[in-house]
């Protein structure tokens, strides 16, 4: 059983954050520190520059010749099944839509790993465990912000190329001679849907490529690679000059996360019915399938609990950045990021005190 | 004699400084991060977020009752050399005057002790070489500062009324019977320069209220004496949360150093004969006048290098925000600052060098 002293290191961990999170808050609310254009800097200023070379600086530094592979493997697994149930939820249920399909997935999937995830698991577990934390980020930069953008560009533009004229073509096929002409219409149908599907995919790339935290993330893993296959280091040099803005990350991100509060004219944009269902798919669900996808690969210990804590983190802010770009339920994301961020210490307590009775 | 793996110690502890600079002066002349509007911004968060934590929590932590007062009296031995010096010039030489006395003082002590001087003299002379920067730093802030302040406030203002308030008293007192308005005459003197001086101090006061570094310093000092007066610690949520602000202040500042660069027009603003002068002042004088401040005291070892090269570090930049509001040679004090910057790598290796020699 977890002690007072175990929460308080935690709570040591988390307040730092908040602290962050209140002067950002407070510069626009109560101090009128900067103006509205200005806060648009210190944002710009933290997704370009700081964020950036924070990320790069906790992926260049994992081994991916040791990662966990069965950890990946139940996240991969817990986002199948989430996954699974929304395309079930979508086709059986008349609420169901492709929209809250992908905000859904969103809520349950995509969490702040390193700002939040990094100081909060060190607490709990010790810096090993913060390799898994990093892990898991990477893996959601790469592959699953990435299908993320997909669908959202699938939404957005595929959706209505592919499904007209993969109609048009299919209603042809039927009415033509089934010999000869069916390869043509094959044929067709191929030629219709691959430019969609490299079309989507130039937008996404395109998207990505406007996303200095997936260059970090990129590169940080190219050159983890590298230096752990030839076993070479960062001159110390460059691995000073990524410090100098890179410890500068975790302050400025929550500084900035406070300024975006600040600007939103109330916390719960989305109001409370959508809220607490934003709330449940966040500390709940997700973590809720990522036990199944532990339970599925045979995790235990620390691994299994790092796992389930990691899943209950706060709301990923790329989330909600990707759903105000696209226009798709930003308000609710934007209540998930705030709320969530403000709740998590409890949850999050919660979670680290009732998963010391798992084994 | 040092060797090169000494040299390269300094290069890597001074380039991610210069990585930073380049960064914040890239991202508005090359990538154009940001309008001139929000560069403002990117300098009001240094100002008044991340350089005062930075410089709470040095301060915060020396122990004022193990202070070196041999270096400290070295320091301000140098000041009075070159005050004296000044006065001489401004007393002697027909191009004297008061208004160039202060800018040679800032040019000649004022330095960039903790952003710039932390990690070089940390490089050089190892942590415990640190202490003595930070106590310079804080002597700086308190009264040089103050003093600087003060003087400028006298020429806007105060030095008018009171030279002309005491010139006529003068003339009275000459024009009427020796006794008895004698008196009278000197306590019109008193009366009429005494609200003068509380005016003028009441000026430098509300200056240093508006200057976050100023309570970061009295605030940070004033806990250091407690703090070792009884033995007592920040709280350790207290400490992560001052922190998470602090560990950002070197990179911003050097970042919001480049932005500033980027926005003039050109590096040397003041013309070649000034800029000239200036680094004689700077790298030259200061360091000369603090080498005399140390030898009557008689420092010696790595406390009298420590006390040279702190003297040659670059120039302070409160004392161009000074110079700026003040209207006084402004643009003198903005080459020293970026120009000094972008030469003090070298000079500073240079006195490293050469100060081995030196027992």
């Amino acid at each position: 059983m977890i002690g007072w002293e175990d929460v308080y290191k935690v709570v040591v961990a988390m307040v730092p954050l908040y602290f962050a999170l209140i002067l950002g808050y407070g510069s626009v609310r109560w101090w009128g520190v900067f103006t509205p254009e200005q806060c648009g800097a210190i944002n710009r200023f933290v997704c370009f520059f700081t964020l950036p070379l924070f990320t790069f600086e906790f992926t260049a530094h994992v081994d991916p010749y040791k990662w966990n592979y069965r950890f990946i493997g139940a996240d991969a697994i817990s986002k199948v099944i989430i996954v699974v149930v929304l395309v079930l939820w979508g086709k059986c249920s008349s609420k169901g839509s492709y929209s809250w399909s992908i905000t859904s997935f969103s809520l349950c999937t995509l969490t702040n790993s390193l700002v939040v995830g990094v100081p909060l698991i060190r607490a709990m577990y010790g810096s090993s465990a913060v390799d898994l934390v990093v892990q898991s980020s990477v893996v959601q930069a790469i592959i699953w912000l990435t299908i993320l953008l997909f669908v959202l560009e699938f939404r957005r533009t595929g959706s209505i190329d592919i499904v007209s004229s993969s109609t048009s073509v299919d209603t042809r096929v039927q009415s033509v001679d089934p010999q000869g002409k069916d390869v043509e219409a094959m044929e067709e149908i191929t030629i219709s849907t691959r430019p969609s599907f490299w079309y989507l995919m130039k937008a996404v790339w395109v998207k990505l490529g406007m996303n200095p935290n997936s260059y970090a993330v990129f590169i940080g893993i190219a050159w983890a690679f590298i230096a752990n296959r030839w076993h070479i280091e960062l001159p110390s040099i460059m691995e000073g000059s990524v410090l100098i803005m890179s410890k500068a990350g975790t302050g400025t991100a929550m500084f900035s996360m406070g300024i975006f509060m600040a600007l939103q004219e109330k916390f719960v944009a989305c109001g409370t019915s959508r809220t607490i269902i934003g709330m449940v798919l966040r500390f709940i669900a997700g973590p809720a399938a990522m036990a199944i996808g532990c339970i599925a690969v045979g995790l235990h210990g620390d691994v299994l609990r790092v796992a389930i804590i990691q899943a209950a983190l706060p709301q990923s802010i790329t989330s909600f950045i990707f759903a105000k770009e696209y226009g798709l339920h930003a308000e609710v994301l934007s209540t998930a990021v705030i709320f969530g961020m403000l709740v998590s210490l409890p949850v999050l307590i919660a979670y680290y005190a009732v998963l010391e009775f798992v084994h």
